[in-house]
């Protein structure tokens, strides 16, 4: 799966619960198990329950290791001298060469020119080799294709990856375990989406445990390409010149297999402003004592945003990392005061 | 016990592992479980595995709950209306007026002048009314008696109070369940101590469940009196006029009953100094993606810098605490960049 082009799937690609849990038995003992927090005074200030699933506390410092680490782990033994390739904003390439260090592989990652410099950093720090692209200019798929012809290394891509999406699901199976451990009654959950293979995987887990449960896309405004396309269908462009420091969730469309499961698994999606994240920023460094990353707090943003109104709800909220740069973190904590 | 003044405790005192199981089923549902974390980028860093217990997501945003809690729960129903007194640099002050809270009594706490504006405002928050002294100029006991006689209620020690002790040791019983569910033989744990109670109470706990297990205090250069304390075997005093930015640990000496315990439960100390602290800020920032106060990171500074050498080893690590003022925080990421 992982070495094939996107166009060379199956049209009614799926993610199944055995798919899941299979990936959570490959993580056991290699990624966190990521607890579920539960603020008194961030219940308070929403007037629910929010249960927070923290994971900048995950291996690389985003949920992004999971996915990673669930498909380069079966990369067929003969393979895996000629390592993995991937292209990624940032989380993905440190889950990926942190995966790939685990297995003993070379790994090849291209990066955003503009990617924060804890992720390049970082990702070095697993022992990978990074390459940069343009955001703007360069076709990551086409960018992908060359670097696996040059390499003859398998192709791990960040979303549109069966395996990846199952890794990313054993979130959905650990909220599920851990709200029940609780005592608590989820009435939802909202998931911060980019490419939409989270929350493809944490949607797919949760309406296995949780039948009818609303799970809710959210994305950073102008790219509420998923939001967009559920209403009408079929997979919509983020707005043309859409701006967002979000950095970890600007793909320009839902990807294809993500957007197939999504369309069936999601109840709709918000759209949060820069100003709205600050302040999801500013509440979880004064009411969850947690660093997230810009990308990492747009769920929290629109619970607090009351977009999703959490009064009287039991609420799952996933933060999904913390890989922020000192200085945008502390812009943050500046623009987001008084939430 | 919480009302009589710190002269007419027991000449030997002692908290017990009944005392603090006890405690432990009072705090269950009110406190919150927190989890024992465990970073490979961390590990790699000290060569050693390092368990952090990370306090700052405790509810009021440090330890101090449990053992407010565990005192204001035991005041019998016909003082309860009296409410409490508590002085406190503003950890203890949030604990006891969110118990205070919870139980339904009035709360009188007070504050030092420079306490941070997030621990004042938070107390508040509670519903608490706020008092304040002069932490150089007036005597704490004295102000808590006069307060106490004028108000008939029940004064919450902040640390040298059995029922406190016995509510901070919790945490030691979480560490050990934890350490055992994760596979991990502890070698050592570092504590953050101000006053001695809340590592009173974790070393008490951990003797039970792991007897021998070497515990060490951390504190803040020239506020290292339990060190200086273990070595003189009678309770030192503070270097005059040292100063630290560790605002919850700033404490003349050990208290007579925490001495008294941690005389025989613990094997050292540890100082370090204001910039070995922004070092563990930014470290937990970088790696653990947890807000620490700088008093909440001493332990953790105390790993990262090798006073505790924890390579090979397995040491748990309390973080105490994470009620910081963003400009404080964002000062402690700059100065401890690079750690």
């Amino acid at each position: 799966m992982t070495s094939l082009p996107i166009s060379e799937t199956s049209p009614a690609p799926a993610v199944t619960l055995a798919d899941i849990e299979a990936a959570a038995k490959r993580l056991s003992g290699q990624a966190v198990a990521t607890p579920l927090l539960e603020s008194p005074a961030l219940n308070r200030l929403v007037g629910g329950r929010v249960l927070v699933k923290p994971e900048m506390l995950q291996r690389t410092g985003s949920f992004k290791f999971r996915g990673a680490y669930n498909a380069c782990s079966q990369i067929p033994p003969a393979l895996r001298a000629k390592g993995v390739v991937a292209f990624s904003s940032g989380n993905h390439a440190q889950g990926v060469a942190a995966a790939a260090e685990i297995m003993g592989m070379p790994a090849l990652i291209a990066m955003p020119k503009d990617a924060p410099a804890i992720k390049v950093a970082n990702t070095r720090s697993y022992g990978a080799e990074v390459v940069f692209f343009d955001r703007e200019k360069d076709d990551r798929e086409e960018l992908g294709r060359r670097l696996v012809a040059k390499t003859g290394a398998t192709l791990v891509q960040p979303f549109d990856n069966l395996k990846v999406i199952a890794g990313q699901g054993t979130i959905g199976l650990e909220i599920a375990a851990q709200a029940k451990a609780m005592g608590a009654a989820l009435d939802a959950a909202v998931v911060p989406c980019g490419g939409g293979g989270l929350i493809a995987g944490v949607s797919t887990a949760l309406a296995a445990r949780h039948p009818g449960l609303a799970v809710y896309a959210a994305e950073p405004a102008g790219f509420d390409d998923t939001a967009r396309s559920l209403v009408s269908g079929k997979r919509e462009r983020a707005a043309p010149g859409a701006k967002s420091w979000c950095d970890a969730l600007l793909v320009p469309m839902p990807g294809e297999i993500t957007f197939a499961i999504n369309r069936r698994t999601l109840k709709g999606g918000f759209a949060v402003s820069d100003d709205e994240v600050a302040g999801a920023i500013a509440a979880a460094f004064a009411h969850l004592k947690l660093v997230a990353e810009p990308g990492g707090a747009v769920a929290l943003a629109a619970v607090l945003t009351r977009k999703l109104d959490a009064r009287g709800k039991t609420v799952a909220v996933v933060m999904s990392g913390g890989n922020v740069d000192p200085a945008v973190f502390c812009e943050a904590l500046k623009r987001g005061r008084g939430s």
